[in-house]
């Protein structure tokens, strides 16, 4: 199985003020393509903090993928700060001009928009099937756009292309007993199923609480026989306590 | 103003299936007390992911939150985590015990639960008022549950104890103008505002486009006078094509 680091860039997600729409999207997408998301990290829009981002997570994760900041304003700082990353200049991509002048027509093509035909030296463009303006793969590095349909649409023109392995499936029980009684059971079955990972995630909705038991993995049966020893383990607390 | 950063440690978070809602509050209630929050890292239930993360962001900013991973279940690692962080065991807390056999009661405190009063050595205990099982501060790493109506209440029994500044205050402007129209002015009123801090944020909404203008400082009388240029340089772009 492949490993994957996402990092986020932006003042506005980091504020909280923006809910982050990557992860959620890119996290999914992952499991279906046998990828292990190990790290997401939100940083702001500082050149000094992507820079450090992307060189230790390059470095460590074989797929390296960035959403956000690759827009046409001042505050649009991520394909600089790729570049410092990889200490390449930024170059106009002839390749990337060409799809901004064919999206945007000749006389729409203002200075702002050229900005987004400028990204590091060596790198080559990811499609935007959306509106134009392509991303980019900088060696194991994937930088993508923030804005929701277009950070998925340029997320699916490289997902044929990403190494991964099989599939993650999952499985979930919900129940009512407390965390705590199922503690022990719980602890007892991922002991026998080292690959399968449990876990256990209590709830609190409209004044009522229960816990969603999580089974991960990529052998089916394997997921079947501990799902049904889980569901073992919950029948038996019902009849101590019904 | 103090800087800090925020670990989100789960899972069910890093693979997206959950959203998190502790950067969604913990990120505007850092705002409203004054605190820069500069990196939120969302890490797997992995001690080396989770001590790694815990070292790098004390030794770096000056409050660190984590929230999720101090349950009762095998998957909860994060008290023995950020002990391993800070070189020391994990020990029974007096005052955690006495708060749990409080909430629960004698009969109800089972093994599973006397989990939750073990946290390491030396740390204080951060109030839980709506499950008992309080978190911990060890030195600048508040320890919080990653539920949210607990963590919610964590932080606020720690908000008034953290070394903040002046709030930073927001304001937004909306716009059907395609952000590359906008991106001369705007660099233009970011040079002359450097104490505010000028975002865009483009939008695609049920088949319509716009952009959102977000200006952030904590003097409310520049925020003002920047507003006002942002929405003359409008007004401007307006009468050009209207």
């Amino acid at each position: 199985m492949t490993d994957a680091a996402l990092i986020v860039i932006g003042n506005e997600i980091l504020s909280g003020r923006t809910r982050d729409a990557s992860l959620p999207y890119i996290g999914r997408r992952c499991d279906e393509l046998g990828i292990s998301l190990l790290e997401t990290r939100i940083v702001p829009d500082l050149e000094e903090a992507i820079v450090e981002a992307v060189n230790t997570c390059r470095a460590r994760y074989r797929h390296v993928f960035t959403t956000g900041g690759i827009g046409p304003t001042h505050d649009d700082i991520t394909t600089r700060s790729i570049a410092a990353a990889f200490g390449v200049p930024v170059v106009r991509h002839p390749g990337a001009e060409a799809r901004l002048r064919e999206y945007y027509g000749d006389g729409r093509l203002n200075e702002a928009r050229l900005r987004m035909a400028e990204i590091p030296r060596g790198a080559e463009l990811i499609d935007n099937p959306v509106s134009g303006a392509p991303g980019f793969r900088m060696e194991n590095v994937y930088v993508m756009a923030g804005v929701p349909v277009i950070m998925k649409a340029m997320f699916e023109s490289i997902a044929g292309r990403l190494e991964g392995g099989p599939p993650l499936l999952s499985r979930t029980v919900v129940t009512r007993h407390a965390e705590s009684r199922l503690a022990p059971g719980l602890a007892a079955i991922q002991e026998r199923f080292p690959a399968v990972s449990i876990g256990s995630y209590p709830f609190f909705r409209m004044g009522s609480m229960g816990v969603r038991v999580v089974l991960r993995g990529t052998d089916a049966t394997l997921l079947d026989q501990a799902e049904r020893e889980v569901r073992e383990m919950l029948g038996c607390l019902d009849r101590e306590r019904p």
